[in-house]
Parts: C-alpha cells; sequence; structure tokens
C-alpha cells in the first residue's frame, strides 16, 4: 500500500481544515466572541500537523482504490477529530466524545445534535457547525481535486470514494476541471440561497448558516425550533433550496452547457421529483385534519417531505406526532435519500430504480422466459457490474444496519427509537422518531451508543466501503509490513 | 397459457381437500360434536367441484414455470376458501373474510389468529385449525407430485413454485420418488413427536395438534397460553422438533442413504445451528434478571429463539416484555427464517449466507482488485443465475414489504404494531410485538389490512413470485385470448 501518498493528502486536508477555521475566527472578530481563541489555537494545531505530513513528498503518486477509500476515511475522521477541538476548548460542549459526535455530524451532513438549547451557544460556533454542513457536502477531497495538481487518472479513486452515488460521473475527462466545476455549481447554489434568504428579512447571520445547512443537505439549526418560528416565505424557500441541492449535479451541469433536453430528461431526477410530489400528497390529505387550511398542509409537508428525502433534517413540524401513515412514509423517504451526485445522502434514487428495473426485468422472464430484455437508465444500457456492485451495496447497507441495530439496542431504549435512530445517522439525516424525534436529541445514549452512531454516520456519507475497509485487518497488516520493510511476495 | 393443465390440477387438490376434511369429521364422531356435519358439507361441495374439474383431462401434460406459479398460487387460495367454509357454517368465527385470515394462516403455517379466546372452539375446528399447518407445511403440491403420474420432466416447475428455498433439490431424479421421500421424512418426523409427547403425559388430542402445529413450523395452539402451561419437559421436546423441522430435509435424506458425512457438513444447517445456539446465549443472558435462575432463562429463550427462527410462533414467554436487545435480536431471527427446504419461512438462512459470502468476496475485491475468487457453498460453485435470482428475490421481498406496511399504516397503528405484524405474516411466523404480540391477535385490523396481510402470508409461503404473476395483468390477458381463441401470434 502507498502509505507516503495517503499521509501526504491526510497533511493537506489539515492545512485546508486549518484555512477554513479562518471563517469562525473572522466570525468571532465581528460579534467580538472570545471564542475564536479556541478556533485559532486548533488551527495552529492543525497547520502544524498538516506542514509536518508534507514535508516529505510521496514516493509514487499513483494510487489504487483501496488507497483512495482509506485515504477517504482517515481524512474524514482527521477532520472530525481536529474540527471537535474547539467545541471542548470554549467548554460549550464539555465532553469530547460528544463534541466528537456534533462534529461528525456536521461534516457527514446529517445534523444529529447532543445538544438540547442551540441558541446558548456563540455565533463562533453556531457558524463552525454550519459550516462543517458546507465542507462535507461537497467533500473537502473533491476540493482537493480542484486545487492541487495530481497526477495520472488515478486520482478518481479518491473522487470515487468521496461522492455519493453508485457510479462516478466525470464530468469533462480531466478531473480537475469536473471537481472545479462541481464546487462552482455549489457555491453558485449556496450564495443565491443565501441572497434570497437575506432578500426575504432573515438575518445575516441566519441567512448564511441556514444557506450551509441546506447546502450540505445538513440541518443544524440555529434556533431549538430549527426553521419552524420563520416566516413561511423562508420555510418554502429553504424547502425548494433543499430540493435542489438534492438533485444530481450533472443536471445543472447540462444545463451549463446548454444542453437542456438531457438535463430534464435524467430519469433519476424525475423520479426523485416524482416521489416528492406524491409524497407530499399523501401526506398533505393525511394531515390535513390537525392544519389550519390546506396550503397549511401542504407547506408542512413539502418542508418535512423535502427534508427527509434530501436527508437534511431541518423541521418545521414535530412529525413525531403526525399519523402513523404519514411517519411510515417518511421513515420510508429516510431510506430512499436524494439523486446520487447531488450532496443529500441515504440509499440513493438511482440505486433503487435500478433496482425497481432489475425486478421488473425479473418478473418479466417468468412470464416470457425466452424475451432477452436489456436494463437501461437514460437510454444507456446498465452494465452488469454496476448492477452487481448495487446489490453488494444493499447488502453491506443491511449488514451494517442489523449490527448497528443490535448494539445500539443493548442500552434497552425503545425499539422505535433504536430503529429510527441509526436510519436517522446512517442515512445522514438527523432527527428520527421517538426519543430522537424533531423536538429531541442524541445526548441520552451512552458512549458505545455514540460511537456506533459516528460509525454510521460516516459510513453512510463514504457510502459504506471506505469505512469497512478502514476496519479490515488485512489493511493494517500490509500497512505494518511496509513500514517495517517485511512485506511478503 | 395452458389453462387445462391448471384447471386439472385444481380439480385434484380439491379433491384432496375433500378426503383430508374427514380426519376433522371423524373426530368429530370421536367427541360426538355437532360440527362435524359442516366439515362433511364442504367436503362434498369441495369433492363435487374437484370432480367437475378433472372430468375433461388436460389436452397437454407439458406447462412451464408460469403455469406452475398459477396453479400454485391459485391451489393455495382455493384451499383457504374452501378450508374457511367450515369456521363460519359451525358460527365458530361468523366473519368469513375473519376465518379466511384464520385459514390462510393455517396454510400458509403463519399462525397469526383472529381468535381472542382459542379454547371455546370445538375439538373438530381445533383439530382442522391445526391440520391446515401440517397440510401447508410440506405442502399440497409436492402431495399431488406424490400421487398422481404426471409426464415429462415439466412437472419441477410445480414442485419449484411451492417449495422453499433458492434452488429446488431433487433428491432423486424421479420427481415422484422425491416428493415420495419428502413425505415419508416428514410423516416420520411428525409420528416421532406425537409419540414423545404422549409419552411426556400430554393429552393425545394435544399431542397431535401440537405436532402438527410444531411439523409444519405453523404455531397455531389449543390453549390461550400457547405451549406456556405444559410441563418443562414438553417445552423442551417442542423445542428440539421446532429445530428439527426448521432443518433442510435433504440433511435427513442423506443420513437415510446413509452419507452422515454430507449430511453433518452441510453449510447452511451449521450455520443455522450456530445462529440459534448464538441468540439462545444472548437473550439468555439478557433476561437471566427477570428469571428464576439459568435453567429457567435457557429454557425460554431457547422455546422463544427456537419458535421464531423457525417461523412456528408457539410461545410459552410474552417476549414484547422482555429487554429491546432481545426484541431486536428475535426481529432480526424473524427475517432470517429456517433452512431452504426445510417447513419454516422466512428469508431462509441459505439466502443470508450466500449474500454474506458476496459481500466478503467484494470487500476482497476491493482489497486485492486482480484476484479472482469463487463463490462456493457446500464446496460446490455457486451459480452466477443463483445469486442473481437472490438479488431479485431480496428486491422483490422489500418491495412487497414496503407496500404492504404503507397500506397497513393507513389505519393508524402504532408503527411498532404495523411493522411487526407485516414482518410476522409476511414470514410466516404468527405474533409479532405491542398490539400484535404473543398474548394479543389479530383480529382488531380493519378489512383491508387483513387482506394485505393475507396476501403477505401466501406470498412468503409460496415465497414471492407465484402471488405477485397472480396479479400481473398479462397472464390474465392470455388465459383469456386463449379461453375465446383470439390467441396473438
Amino acid at each position: 500500500m502507498n502509505t507516503s501518498i495517503i499521509r501526504y493528502i491526510l497533511g493537506s486536508v489539515l492545512k485546508i481544515e486549518a484555512a477554513l477555521m479562518m471563517l469562525p475566527v473572522i466570525c468571532s472578530v465581528i460579534y467580538e466572541e472570545s471564542e475564536g481563541t479556541a478556533y485559532l489555537i486548533v488551527a495552529f494545531i492543525c497547520l502544524l500537523c498538516g506542514v509536518l505530513f508534507t514535508i516529505k513528498k510521496p514516493k509514487e503518486n499513483i494510487f489504487y482504490l483501496k488507497e483512495g477509500c482509506i485515504t477517504t476515511a482517515l481524512s474524514w475522521i482527521f477532520l472530525s477529530f481536529f474540527g471537535a477541538m474547539p467545541f471542548t476548548i470554549t467548554g460549550e460542549i464539555p465532553s469530547f466524545l460528544d463534541a466528537l459526535f456534533e462534529t461528525v455530524s456536521g461534516f457527514t451532513t446529517t445534523g444529529a445534535s447532543i445538544l438540547s438549547d442551540v441558541e446558548v451557544l456563540s455565533h463562533t460556533s453556531l457558524l463552525w457547525r454550519s459550516f462543517t454542513h458546507w465542507i462535507g457536502g461537497m467533500g473537502v477531497l473533491v476540493f482537493l481535486l480542484a486545487i492541487i495538481p495530481m497526477s495520472g487518472g488515478s486520482n478518481i479513486n479518491l473522487m470515487r470514494a468521496e461522492s455519493p452515488g453508485p457510479s462516478v460521473g466525470k464530468l469533462v475527462p480531466k478531473m480537475k476541471t469536473t471537481a472545479t466545476l462541481l464546487y462552482s455549481i455549489y457555491i453558485f447554489l449556496t450564495a443565491s440561497e443565501f441572497l434570497i434568504l437575506i432578500f426575504c428579512k432573515m438575518p445575516l447571520f441566519d441567512s448564511l448558516c441556514t444557506a450551509f445547512g441546506t447546502a450540505g443537505t445538513g440541518g443544524f439549526g440555529i434556533k431549538n425550533s430549527s426553521i419552524g418560528d420563520y416566516s413561511v416565505t423562508i420555510q418554502w424557500v429553504v424547502t425548494i433550496f433543499m430540493i435542489l441541492f438534492g438533485i444530481n449535479f450533472n443536471a445543472y451541469f447540462f444545463m451549463l452547457i446548454r444542453d437542456f433536453k438531457k438535463a430534464f430528461t435524467m430519469e433519476e431526477v424525475r423520479a426523485y421529483l416524482g416521489i416528492i410530489v406524491l409524497a407530499v400528497t399523501v401526506i398533505s390529505a393525511n394531515i390535513y385534519q390537525s392544519c389550519t387550511d390546506v396550503f397549511d398542509a401542504v407547506t408542512k409537508s413539502a418542508f418535512q417531505v423535502a427534508s427527509v428525502m434530501t436527508t437534511t433534517g431541518f423541521s418545521t413540524a414535530d412529525f413525531d406526532q403526525w399519523p402513523s401513515f404519514s411517519k411510515t412514509v417518511l421513515v420510508l423517504l429516510m431510506f430512499c435519500g436524494a439523486c446520487a451526485g447531488s450532496t443529500g445522502g441515504g440509499i440513493k434514487v438511482s440505486r433503487i430504480l435500478v433496482i425497481i428495473k432489475a425486478f421488473l426485468k425479473e418478473a418479466f422472464s417468468y412470464i416470457h422466459p425466452k424475451s432477452v430484455r436489456h436494463l437501461t437508465m437514460d437510454k444507456q444500457p446498465i452494465k452488469h457490474e454496476v448492477l452487481r456492485s448495487i446489490n453488494v451495496f444493499f447488502d453491506t447497507y443491511i449488514a451494517i444496519f442489523v449490527v448497528s441495530l443490535l448494539l445500539i439496542s443493548i442500552e434497552g431504549h425503545s425499539m422505535q427509537t433504536n430503529l429510527t435512530a441509526v436510519i436517522a445517522a446512517f442515512n445522514n439525516i438527523g432527527p428520527g422518531l421517538e426519543a430522537v424525534g424533531p423536538t429531541q436529541n442524541f445526548a441520552f445514549f451512552d458512549p458505545l451508543s455514540k460511537i456506533v452512531l459516528m460509525f454510521d454516520m460516516l459510513a453512510g456519507r463514504l457510502e459504506l466501503f471506505p469505512m469497512i475497509l478502514l476496519f479490515h485487518p488485512t489493511i493494517w497488516k500490509e500497512a505494518f509490513d511496509r513500514r517495517y520493510h517485511c512485506k511478503k511476495q
């Protein structure tokens, strides 16, 4: 295994994190808060480690999927580890485990919080909390690809490990350009939401944090009521932007190159929007009686559906109190998730589409055994290995899910709490039902459960394999062998 | 589609049902109960319909998997429809929908009941109720294959549609002999349990009903406390026989031909027994505090684990009151189910084994991309199409599960009730948790939910595809076209 390149990339990631921490530092200067010092100290530590890690250039620049996975997993763990430090240093989250949980939840764009009262946090820490969503949304390694030159085509393995979805779409042949394009679209959309929110009379600080949270499909609110106390107009703006950030970014790329036909005929995007419309309709009908009028019902259901389906996790209503049909629909949407190639989590609409197509094909072959039918997506045939990898994804998904659920249930909370806590963490949503419902938080879990949920959040964000590989003994054995020059033949 | 052979087989099935109904008739004579008349009347109707259906010999004897599936699905629906009649005629279950639910639950070996007090039923009806489990356990079409001569190899399509498991193991080249062998093993094991139970001082009638319920892995009890009020010895006998009936019958066949090595090295059977031992250990440890001593804890957990894993559904403890870790383990076992080729339901251990192997292979290929590793089971390579069909099975399983859950949740019961009701029906177990827990029943559901659950029970027992095909419009169109001689080219 090429450990030197892993070390080098980790160092670069830490240097970036040091730079990113300047945002809360600036914020602390504006609001004259003392918490900025903590961020400055941690930024310095990050920089120092980063410089130490990158002093020696890597021996070889080429690396495979294995290295891509390990680098990605370690990067995210390092990011979270250093990112959590300021919370503990400022004393705002005294327990480091809790701070780590909050930060992992931030970077993975989950939005599950251990805080019962977020409003006591300083502006500095609130901004950093929301900013982690924005960083995690598009991914820090994609950012790295956009700014540092890397040789060969092997860096697609880095992007493949970090990007959501069954197949990585290189928008353009050059990786660097693809990464730059993705970040440009991301920044443009975030800025648009920020400006529109200000236009709708949301305070500037709130607009920035909300835009970060929406863009990354994260969901940390800066109010205890999440988005519930803002005006209905603001709620609709956030609803629409949540939906926009859940769309496959390829669609925006096609629009950018003026290929509107391709942009508007993407099967995944159509299915995604179709599911949203359907879910909003049935939930509106189901909750209508407890709302003031049809518009209120649609507003509430649209916000919650968009929030859950894109795995954002903002809320404007306590959906734990809704009838069980609506709750069931929401829980199913939690699994479904947003489009591949968006900032949302979950299983992804495209995977579900492929699975449904494979099923229909099989059912058809029962009736017409001799017919030959090909699976297609956007008129392109679906490759056999894509189908196979999706099936393996599902199996792995279920395996991690089951093991997590078992470990969490040792604590003895209600089954619905355990089940939805794992669903909410694993699919990077945030709130679940019952004790982890939209008005509750994750503080009451004991350390083992918190560690399991952190693993789930990371596994969910990095699409399972990087985190699993990290715990595979072979990987560590190899790294050790190489380090001590006792590599076997 | 070859409709004449379907008609002919349905007729034969009805004739068999008429014969089988003689058992409750004899019972009514012994106990001098008037309910026997109802069974006599229905048996006569069955016989009449059966004779009418079989007067005309089928034009062709050959039929494909499609016909196999349709025949199987229709046979089970007919069986249940006629089997439910006596309950309503005797007035013991006044609503025909409820009687149908009870009978579908019986034939599919689910054991979910709509009765709050089973002890008020006549001996005649109790026996018929338990007997449906026994008939459904091995399957009435397998029985048909054992007794009627059918030409060619095409009748494997009938067995394939009715037998549980991913691949149908013809024990011997001739289908008729395979079916006879299976039924012989089945009868031998049932008779053994019956005799041992009598030896353990269980009343004769109770022994017979319990043996039927265990053999089919059904779970209808004849007491309101299920098996809870019998002696600990009887509970252990039932535990052991539940486990025995959950073993792949191929293992017994290998023992029969004295190939003990093959019998004891079957991977699926080993995994199945391993899971049971593991589950019993962790649950015993988890419930220890609420039990009188270790033996009590092991007795209770072994019975419940065996009952749930084999999808029988008897109970000796109200596991809804257990800690959530134990409940979670039990719910997971509900999905897992017993071995393929046994009378148990669920996903089946062999499918889970194959999925785990496929996952490990994929994880390995991430680390060693150039290695070639083959999937094997019992040292035989797993064919590509078996893996594919297992994956499609999973996808279909999830699809039916999700749709059922949504339909059930319209009623508005708690999510855990809805979830475990679907799990319990679909995996042919019987009791779930909360409102459908071991001490509760399914009577409170409204008609739509009952119909959905009946579909789930049938789909679960027939391994999904036969029931799905039945609702596919093409099938009906074809049958119609053929009937009216307007078949398209």
